[in-house]
């Protein structure tokens, strides 16, 4: 276990994501979140505060399974609208240094080919500060817009996302050498092309012969974040995340979840101690223990229970609406509602709950702990997680916006610094962009070329969670281990 | 025809655009291509020089036309290498206050859900700065990538673009009405359901019942840029476009299609005063003639025939490699050949062109008209292309980089000031970003919903090209006229 803990924010490129309702808390600035400047002041906070990333949660699709009817989402945000949110980051990494960034993707509704192109650029913009959070995506009518008339059922979507990542890892991996770019002005040549080879993938969902159309970005593969909790995503995980999300609501849960993950991984012939584990916490934070009670009453007071059932009916594809809410949970006729309802409480299993009161649960940061009190009490929740528990970090929920951003980073990381969990900032006048002004061309010779590490000032997102040096994926990944034919 | 004259940076997110052997010149930064700072710097740049956007060309694949074979486009850089460009826009907005973007798409790759999610965010994140150049793809490569066996021919690549851009126009124009947002925080109403509607798009290529992901951003709908010089390409051009680039190689050539593209909008309902024209131009500037004679002797010199043949090779479908490069080319005996040989150098008609003359010439800047002289000597060039021929502006092509830039905003732009014909920079200080540091977390309101013009500072793209006002798609364009069922 590393001594410094790692920090993610989560968040979306939306009104709502985890705390219906919420948007229209007095002074909450989400609306804005269509705005560069709303998402360049996160990233200045966030660096400020000694984050590693921010976490860019994403669907696709309206959450219209609650009451079989799309009007409860539109009219209460409900993650509709959403903006894409890789389009975000470029202009993030221009007013930051160190932060990095994880953005969610699907591999169920793009093109390996286009993914790896996007991600290689964006990886060269950031100087290797992106990772890609994998999802398989869940909604259907993010199915229906993107030209299928069904979804495909779970054990299709990881069959295609395993050979997604095969295609992606082959194309970021195994097609430029590292020594191809050459940049010999006297011979006018830019590459070997000996040392640029095709990738002659051929599968049942791809058909990609290469090579990839972008040089070797300072990771090549971004930092591969994952979140597997059924079955197959747990082996999913094990097979190919360095960062692992656990969104099991108990310690219990989260010590289970990560030995099984970890012997999982090793199954895959991994280091488990190579990965790293993330739960979500929803941090409310107070000068004194009352003022952090107040704030959560107060945010409690504006969750908005039916925008609540509307997020939780899409998360589970069960239409809440048909259950009066002030139904205990004991008491209703399906097993499965009734089973995960009870899952999501799991943190509390002896009250006696309805399921109103679920949705008042979740409203605030869903599954989440909730962490409320002084400065020195989250960071002893966390200290506990991070040394007891033995998690590497912390995905931070949003409740209010950007207030429980600006809270945690104002009070919670000064107490977390003191206690060395969390490094100081680099420079006095840390965040703010690289450089106001003045010319600059940039370096006009790939410093990318040959190198392991290629970013200036700070290190690569990999090298951060990892540690100097460990840019690249480490050998015992599977996109390292064995050429893309043979995997 | 407006006073004052538009101009487009033309460029690419690679090392070579069209100018192949140019990197390898002296001082040339093109190797930085895929780092932020060096579009940054080409943002201020272009900004300061009064540029109204930059237009970022891009291809998928490798042009392996020349020899059957990608050695030497992978050698000498012909667009391979190339980066995703429109993930360059958002760090070159951040940098920028009234800069456009003009990004190259294809319809043959992608699914209209996503890229009108993608348009409208970069819409939101630029306040309204952003253009696609909507393109069909033409190399065989990035077929076989994508997932392709086979190019779809024209004809079906055609079908499949305007189906393509019904869907999106629908999504970005009749999906949300301008006051679906209404962001109450009373009532907790964030948008009015009634407000927002399906599309229910159901065509040959594409089922996308909707309804938009994204609520309406300063434009709406990109400015539409578009280059077809085929029948079809001109048709589609005609009934879409609202910038249009042609790219014939003389000024009876230019006239002519000017005349055809509006004869044909006005065929399909539209006022056809109300399309921008562009050419494009390859200008080499010196202090004096002489100086700048000498600097076009040096750019030539640095041409790299090989190279540009592999280029000419992808645009043409012909492999090129098969032919003596010091054969004259009225005894080539393909008349397909021939005849695209002599529509590249249409401009000298009476010169006997060997193969490599025709490369030698095309590697400055394709079939573009090249302007060598002093900066009164290109401004005169332009004005006379602007006030006697009619286009409206220049997409200005690069050799050397950022020389062929800085040339031009430093010496030609002061010209064209002077004249009138570029407007004046707003501040003293113009370019270096919209605020160097402190706190702001974007407008908290909405300021999108029920206003045609979103942006702060400057205007929208759309306004700078057709006048302040208009910032939305004129209700003459078939995304505005009629119900997306009915087109």
């Amino acid at each position: 276990m590393p001594d410094r803990l790692h920090l993610n924010l989560f968040t979306m490129a939306s009104v709502e994501h985890v705390s219906p309702g919420s948007w229209a808390y007095p002074g909450d600035r989400s609306p804005g979140y269509a705005d560069r400047e709303y998402w360049t002041e996160v990233a200045r906070t966030a660096e400020r505060g000694g984050f590693d990333a921010v976490f860019f949660a994403d669907v696709r699709g309206v959450y219209d399974v609650y009451g079989d009817d799309r009007e409860v989402a539109v009219e209460k945000a409900v993650q509709t609208p959403a903006n894409d949110p890789q389009l975000l980051v470029p202009a993030m990494a221009e007013v930051t240094e160190d932060l990095g960034f994880a953005v969610t993707r699907s591999t169920t509704y793009t093109h390996p080919y286009q993914l790896a192109r996007e991600f290689s650029t964006l990886d060269h913009l950031t100087d290797g500060r992106i990772a890609i959070n994998v999802v398989t995506s869940y909604l259907q009518s993010a199915a229906e817009n993107l030209g299928l008339d069904e979804r495909m059922d779970k054990e299709t979507r990881y069959d295609r996302a395993d050979e997604f990542l095969d295609v992606c890892y082959a194309l970021w991996e195994d097609s430029w050498e590292d020594d191809a770019v050459e940049i010999d002005r006297e011979s006018g040549r830019y590459a070997n092309p000996a040392k640029v080879h095709a990738i002659d993938h051929v599968g049942d969902h791809f058909s990609v012969p290469g090579p990839h159309g972008c040089e070797p970005s300072p990771q090549r593969t971004p930092v591969i974040y994952q979140a597997g909790s059924s079955d197959r995503g747990r082996e999913f995980a094990a097979a190919n995340a360095e960062a692992v999300f656990a969104s099991q609501p108990t310690e219990a849960g989260v010590r289970e979840y990560m030995r099984d993950v970890k012997s999982r991984a090793a199954d895959h012939g991994r280091d488990p101690e190579r990965l790293r584990f993330f739960i979500g916490v929803v941090p409310i934070v107070g000068e004194t223990e009352a003022a952090a009670e107040a704030k959560h009453d107060a945010y409690a007071a504006h969750v908005d229970v039916e925008a609540t059932l509307a997020l939780l009916s899409g998360f589970l594809d069960m239409d809440l609406s048909e259950i009066d809410p002030d139904r205990k949970v004991e008491h209703i006729e399906t097993d499965a509602i009734q089973g995960t309802m009870n899952a999501f409480t799991r943190s509390q299993p002896d009250r006696d709950w309805t399921v109103r009161e679920v949705a008042e649960f979740c409203g605030l940061g869903t599954t989440s702990p909730t962490i409320v009190g002084t400065p020195e009490q989250v960071a002893d929740e966390l200290a506990y997680w991070h040394e007891e528990v033995g998690v590497h970090g912390f995905n931070v929920k949003e409740i209010v916006r950007p207030d429980s951003l600006t809270d945690f980073v104002d009070l919670v990381v000064p107490e977390l610094r003191e206690r060395g969990l969390v490094s100081d900032p680099k420079s006095a006048g840390g965040s703010g962009g690289r450089r106001a002004s003045g010319t600059n061309w940039g370096s006009g010779r790939s410093r990318r070329s040959g190198t392991s590490c290629g970013n200036r000032g700070g290190s690569t997102l990999r090298e951060r969670l990892l540690g100097t040096g460990r840019a690249r994926l480490h050998d015992d990944h599977p996109a390292r281990r064995e050429p893309a034919s043979e995997r």
